[in-house]
C-alpha cells in the first residue's frame, strides 16, 4: 500500500485491523509465530468481506506465563516488558488515527498481553492521540462464543480452560486449516504441567511447565474443526465491527 | 509493628500477604474501597490460621474499565496508570524480600490490575530485587473454584461471568458477612449495561456503562452466601500457602 | 463511602486531605507505620472541625537516608523509587480532580517525599489532570510552627533539628497521644548516631547509623506533650484549609 | 520455525539477524513497506548462503524527518517514538541472546532509527541481557560501499546524497529487483523538497517536505541497477558476518 | 584536561566535585546562573586547597518553587523535570566513577534539588553504576554551619530562613565578593511575597511570588559578608572532604 | 544575564543558541570538553553578529562509539543515556519556549548525540512545550559544506569521513585557532583503529578503538586551517539563521 491509498482508504472508511500477538513456543509442532499467524489470517479473512485494512503486526508480546503459555524459559520465546508492548500499542494506534482512519481495531491472541494493550490504547486517548478515532479492542476473538455450545465438538472432555489452551486443540486445529504447511504432524502430542494451580509462581517452578510447551490434548486437533471454529470467527469479528462501526462490506 | 519484630517474623518463617486492590466504585451500596477491603480480610482471616503478615496493601489499583467495573467516569474511582502500579509492586515486593522474607504472596481482588502485577514482581525477579525470595502471585483467589459447584448455590440464574461479578451477589455477599457496616442495604439493587459485548471500546459508549455501577444481580446477596464463600478462601488460600511455601500454623 | 457519596461531596465543597507517609523503621517502640498513622490521625482530627474527607493514603514514601531515618538497611523498612512516588501522586491527584474536587490537600510526614510528592502535583497542573483544581502540599504540617516556642516545652536541651527528630521526642509523644496501645513504653530509649555530618554518604557507613533506629531522645517524650501538640497542629492545619480554600465548618 | 528447531540452530552455530525499519510513505510508486521489505529480502538473501535466521522484523520504526523521509505528516507514515524503538530492540535482542545465540546481527534500513538501535542493544549489554552474545549493528548496509564507485552507473548526475535517497533512485531500483509486484510503475516520478537545507526545522516547513514523498529522481531506477546493487549488498553483508563470527556457508 | 590526565589523576586520589546548581531567576540584580556560578567558585576554591578536580557542572536544576525561588512563571528560569535531574545525576556519577574516581562530591546550591540527586545517587549505587566509589552529596554546603553564630553578622534582623534566602543577603554578597562584574549593584533591592505561609499551592497564587524575584532583604549584602562567608564555605567543605576521604593536599 | 533582561531580549527578537556536546576523549592532544568547547566558541562568533543568546550548553551528549569516538572505554568520557539527553533537550527547549523565545536554535558537535536530539525537541512540539516556537536543530554545523571542496586545503590524502574527524585534522586545528591554550601542541600524533569497518560491533573487539583516542590524522592541523574554517562556519551558521528566522546583526 502507498500513502495516497492510505488517504483514499481513509476517506472510504476503511478500518485497520491492528493484529497483536507473540513469539512464543508452540511445542515441537506448531511455529513461534502461531501467536500472530492466527490473529492475522483471521484479519486476512475478514479484510476479505468488509472494507478493512491490516497493517503491520505487532509480532512481539509479553512475557509468557509457565501456566498459560509455557513460561520465559524456552528459547525461542522472544518476549517485551509491558512497558514496551504499551507503548508500542500507544505509538501505533495513535499514528493510524493521525492517518486519518475513524475506527481501528486491535486484535489480540496472546493471553499474557491483556491489559497492556488496553492501557496503550486508553493512554492515547488521555493525550489525544487518538484525535476522534474508536478502538475496538479484542482480547482474544475467541471469547466471543460460549464455550458450552463449543465444548461438545471440539473437546473430548471438556473444555479445559482459556489458559491451558496453548498448542493444544483450538491452535493446532486452526493452524492445521489456515497454515498446514507450517504444522509438523509427526511431532503433534499431548502435553501438561506436572502441577496447575490457580495461583503463578515468580520463578516459576519445574513442576508448572510443561515439558513439551504443549498445555493440554493436541492430539484431539483436527483439520475440520480448525475450518469450523475458524470461520465462526471471523464471521463473529466481521459481524461485531460491521455492528459497531457500520463497516461496509465490499461493494 | 517494630524492625526488630520483622527481623523476629522472618527468622520464624512468617509470610507476607501484599493486598492489591483499587479504590473504584461499587454501585451505590458498596463502599469505593470494596476492592481492597475484601482481600484485606481475607488476608486478616488467614493470618488467624498460619504465620502470615500483612503489610499495608496497594489501595489503589489500574483503571477500571466500563465492561467489569464501570469505566473511569465515575466519580470516586481513583485509578493508576499501569506502569505506576507495575513499579509500586516491583518497589514492594524488592523491599519485603531485602527485609528477609523468603515466601512472598501478592493477593490481588481488581481484574484490571492483571499482568500489571505479575510484570512487577517478574521485574523484580529480573533485576535481582527478589533475591531469593519466591512470590506466590494470586490473581483473585476466587479463581480457586470450579464455578460449577459454586453457582448452584451462590446464583439463582447460574455464574453470569467475573467479569460482571462487580458490586454484584458475590461481592456484596462477602461484604455483608464481613464489613456490613459498610453496606447500604437500602440502596442495594441489580443492574447491567445496556450492552455487554466480548470486546472493549475505547472511549466507552454509554451503552457498555451500568447507570448505577453494579453490573449484575447484587439482590442475590445475602450474609449466609457471603460467610460460606468467605470461608472457603480463606481455607483455599491458607491451603494453598501451606502447601506451596510450608508456612506453618500457628502453635 | 459509595460513588454517590462522592459526588454529593464535591458537590458540597468536601476538601480531600490526601495523605502520604512512608513504611520505616521508626525505632524499637514506634511501630513501622509511624509516618502514615501520625499524618492520618491529623487529618482525621481535621475532619471531625471541617468539610474534609480522607481518601485512602499513601502508606510507602521514599527511600530513608541514613542521617534522617537510619537508611535502608533495616529489615521493615519499605521504600519507593522516587520515580515511583511521584507517578502515584500524579495519578491519585488527578483522579481526585477528576472525581469533582476543586481543592485538595496533601499531607506530608516523611522527610524524604520531599520535592517528588511537590513533582507529582505539579506534573498533574502541567498536562491537566488537575483540571482547574488548587492543591495545597504540605511538607510537613508541623514546620508550621516556630521551633522557638515549642523547644521550651518540648526538648529538655534546645531542638536538635527536623532531620532526627525520628523516632524521637515529637513522633513518640504524638504517637503516645494518638495511638497508645501501638508503642511500646518498655522499648523506649535514646539513641543517636556516632556521627552526624551536614552531609550525606552513599553508600552510608556505619557510623551514620543509630543502632536502635532512634536518631535523638525518645525517653524525653510524654502522652502531654503529645496531646497539646497534636491540638497544635490539627488546629493549624484546619486553620491553613479554611484560609486558603474557604472550607466550611461542619454545621 | 518451532522452539526445538531454534534449541538445533542456535547449538550450531546460526545466527540471527533482526531487521529493523520502518512503516513510512515511500511517494506514490512504493509501499509503506519499503525500509522492512528491503532488508528483510536481504537478510533472505543471507540466508541463502550462510547459517542465518530471520526472526519477525521490526517493521515500525522512529518519526521520519522531513529532510531525509517526508515528515512525519504523510498518512500512513506510523512511527514509534525513541523510547518505544529502543526499549524494543532492547527488549528482542536479550531475548534472542537467552535463546541461545552467541552472534547476532541487527540490519537497519531507515536512517531516522539510527542511535536508537545502537543505545538498545548498549542497555542490554549494559543490563547483562546479552549474555555472551556479541551484536553487529548495521546502520544501512549501503555504507558498506565508496558511493564514488556507485554513483558511475548508478545516478546520472552524481550520488545526491542518502538523506534524499528515500523513495528515488536506489530504493526503487531494489524493489524493482526484489519485488516489483510492489512497484506501481505508472507512477514512478522524480520530486524533490523546495529547500532542502543541513539542519532541521521543528515543526518542518512545506517547503521542506516534497509533495509527492519522492525526494529526488526515481525515474533513473531500473531493474537492472536494482539487481546489481541486491547482489553486491547481500555479498557484503554475508561477508562481512561470515569475517567477524565464522559463520558457515550451508554444507 | 585530557583523558590520560584523568587516568593519572585518578591514580593520584583527586576526588570529583560534580556541581549541581539551577538557571533560575535571581532577581534584576545577579544572573540567572547564580545557583551553579557560587558553587563552581567554591569548588574551584576547594581546589586549589586540595586534590580535586571540577568537571562540567549541571547547569540545570529542578523546576523553582514560588515560595523558595520564586516559581516557574519568570523568563529566564530554565528548569528540568525531576526525572531528567536523577537520570542526569545517575549517569554522570555513574561515569566518573567508571572513570576511575574512587570518591566523588556532588555539591548542590539549589533547594529544590534535593531529594533527585540523591536518589540519582543512590539508583547508581543500587545497579552497580558506583562500581565501589563513595560519593558525598552535599544539599548547599551552606547548611553546614549553626545560624545562629552566622545571624548576628550577616543579617540585621535575624535569619529569615533558607527558602527566603534567595537572591538576598547571603547569594547577593557572595556573588559581590566572587564575580562581582556579573551583581547590578544598581538594581540591588528589597523584596517579599506578600504572603509566605508553610506550605505550597499548587498553582502558586500571585501572592507567593514576590514580584522581583528577591525573596528577602538583598540590600543587606555586601563585599566583607561575602568573602568572609565564602572563605569558611571553602574551608568546611575542604575539611569534610579532607576529614571523609583522606584527600591531600597539594604538594 | 538576569531575568528582566532576558524580558527584553525576548521581545527584541533575541535567538538563543543551545549548544549541545559531549565530554569525551579526544586523545592525548585535546581537551575533554572539546565537543563543547567548538560550538560554544561558534556560537559566541555567531552573537558577536546577530542577535543571538548563548544559554548554559549541555555539556554531556550521547554515549560514544568505538568507530566514531573510541567508544565508552576511555577514562574522563562521561556520557548520557540516550533517554537522559533527549529527556534534558526536551525540557531546555521548552523552557526557553516559554521564556517568550519565538525561534531556537540547537546546535551539536557530537555525532553520537543525533536524532536523541531531534527526539528531545519534537517531543516538546508534540506535548505543546514549544508554545509558538520553531527550533533549527543543527546536527553538526559541519554538515553546511561540500567537502570536495574544502578536502583540498583541509586534507593531504582527501577527506577520511566525520566520523574518523575525532580529534584529528578538523578539531584539532579548530581548537588550535580558538582555544590554544587548551591544546598540548608536543602531544599531537596521528592515530586510527587497527580495524573500521562500516558496522558496530557490540560490545567493541580491541582492535576497533584507536588506542590513542585519535581516529585519523591530527598531525595536519593547523592555526591557519583552524581560522580559516572557523570564519567559514560561523559565517554559515549566521547565515542560516538570518534567512531563516530574519534575525537582526546587531546595529
Amino acid at each position: 500500500m502507498t500513502w495516497p491509498e492510505v488517504v483514499e482508504a481513509a476517506e472510504q472508511g476503511y478500518v485497520p485491523i491492528l493484529v497483536v500477538g507473540a513469539t512464543e513456543q508452540h511445542g515441537p509442532h506448531l511455529p513461534l509465530g502461531s501467536d500472530w499467524i492466527l490473529p492475522l489470517e483471521i484479519a486476512v479473512g475478514v479484510a476479505k468481506r468488509l472494507k478493512v485494512l491490516v497493517p503491520p503486526p505487532l509480532m512481539y508480546g509479553f512475557k509468557s506465563k509457565a501456566l498459560s503459555g509455557g513460561g520465559q524459559r524456552f528459547p525461542g520465546t522472544a518476549s517485551l516488558r509491558g512497558s514496551t508492548l504499551t507503548a508500542l500499542v500507544h505509538d501505533v494506534v495513535s499514528e493510524l488515527a493521525r492517518s486519518g482512519f475513524r475506527h481501528l481495531v486491535v486484535m489480540n491472541w496472546h493471553m499474557e498481553n491483556v491489559n497492556f494493550i488496553w492501557e496503550g490504547i486508553d493512554l492515547a486517548r488521555e493525550d489525544g492521540g487518538l484525535r476522534d478515532a474508536t478502538v475496538m479492542s479484542m482480547d482474544d476473538p475467541e471469547r466471543a462464543f460460549d464455550m458450552r455450545e463449543i465444548e461438545t465438538w471440539m473437546f473430548d472432555d471438556g473444555f479445559p480452560g482459556w489458559d491451558v489452551e496453548h498448542a493444544s486443540t483450538v491452535e493446532t486445529s486452526l493452524m492445521l486449516a489456515v497454515r498446514p504447511e507450517l504444522v509438523r504432524n509427526d511431532l503433534i502430542a499431548d502435553d501438561a504441567a506436572e502441577d496447575h494451580p490457580w495461583y503463578d509462581i515468580v520463578p516459576e517452578p519445574e513442576r508448572h511447565v510443561a515439558k513439551s510447551g504443549v498445555l493440554a490434548n493436541a492430539s484431539q486437533a483436527s483439520v475440520e474443526k480448525g475450518e469450523r471454529y475458524f470461520e465462526m470467527i471471523v464471521t463473529e469479528v466481521a459481524a461485531a465491527i460491521e455492528r459497531e462501526f457500520g463497516t461496509e462490506r465490499h461493494g
